[in-house]
């Protein structure tokens, strides 16, 4: 486990299972910074209450939580995450193509965010749960993606600054994931992924199914309740 | 100049010269659309006016006006531009350094928004006034920044999504820039570039006197009023 004298890292969290395991790893040799942006998703409310939990769970400070708030995706509309007139798919048989709850270059606007609070307080590493192979299809989950991100970060911050993008289990199955957390005690009964509902999770939309294919994986029963 | 059929590019437009005069060689060969982003600076009143004179001077319609504010740059701080306990310093003799003024990893921030608003409204090009020779020295002002940007955006959307971010006044010195404008009929007397007041131009800090020195290299009078 990390200590006072632990390097800070700060872990994009935005309360579901991924980021919550991905917080679990970071914290073996890092002291966290928690960062968590509203984007006008449609279950905000919900996943505001899992970072919430998750933080607590982790003793992170309030000077080392950022929650923040951006308008834009959600007026720049184009995803049925942000958009009430676009519909949240029930989960893709194929899993080909890019599905309509993609939120255009999403991960490059949280990214540029917190790479933006490293630089101020002094945090070298920005761990993000991605998940290339068992995932949605994003274009901004694949490893190239990360890989010009830290080009980027490298050509436009000060010279002596120096930080990472690092995502741990991009290479992981759902049902890894789930099970790495597990080992890891990873407070998964505080986490949300359901795109559509945030009092009891839809079990059909494409992030609970991935969810629950996890946890069939890992063979471990999900804790939270289902519709 | 541009008609309907002309290709759409959106500009990023703080209400300041060089974007003025970005939006003017945008303007030759394209339908604009504009983004101002708000992100907690001393003067943002003032930009957006300047922002929405320059809109209305290009008969840029609502629908293409993005007006947005974010709140995490202050809040994250470490910059003269957005916290008040950091003073804005008088414009430095040597330009060795990054001033004060640097807020950090501002344009990977904003060319984010923008990439996200091109892919949803189909605009092929992100035009920004970036400057690197006789600019204030921040890092993401650089040639290398906008190329490395340019790798993440094709790394990071849809496959079928092209959007190149272009720079034509990256290598013009200040003086070129005001001639520029002066020769495409930008609307300079607009534009607003003073870092530390709203009603009277403060003429000494380090934005102001780097667009003073260009309206003296192109022996043109700057149109706006100094203290």
């Amino acid at each position: 486990m990390s200590n006072n004298n632990s390097p800070l890292a700060i872990v994009l969290a935005s309360g579901g299972m991924d980021s919550c395991v991905t917080a679990a790893i970071a914290s073996q040799n890092h002291r966290l910074g928690l960062m968590h942006v509203q984007y006008g998703q449609l279950t905000q409310q919900r996943e505001l209450r899992a970072f919430c939990d998750i933080a607590d769970f982790y003793r992170v400070p309030d000077s080392l939580r950022m929650v923040t708030s951006i308008e834009h995706l959600r007026r720049i509309g184009g995803s049925a995450l942000t958009d009430d007139t676009i519909a949240v798919e029930d989960a893709r048989a194929g899993g080909s193509g890019i599905p309509a709850t993609y939120v255009p270059f999403r991960n490059a606007n949280l990214l540029c965010m917190a790479t933006s609070w490293a630089e101020v307080i002094g945090a070298h590493r920005i761990f993000i749960g991605a998940v290339q192979e068992d995932s949605s299809g994003y274009p901004d989950c694949r490893r190239e993606f990360y890989q010009a991100f830290n080009r980027l970060i490298e050509a436009g911050t000060r010279p002596e600054t120096h930080i990472e993008v690092v995502t741990p289990i991009i290479h992981l199955s759902k049902g890894q994931i789930v099970r790495k957390g597990v080992d890891l005690g990873a407070p998964l009964q505080f986490t949300w992924s359901c795109y559509r509902a945030e009092e009891e999770a839809c079990g059909t939309c494409d992030s609970c199914m991935l969810r629950l294919k996890g946890f069939r994986e890992a063979g471990v029963d999900d804790p939270i309740r289902y519709a």
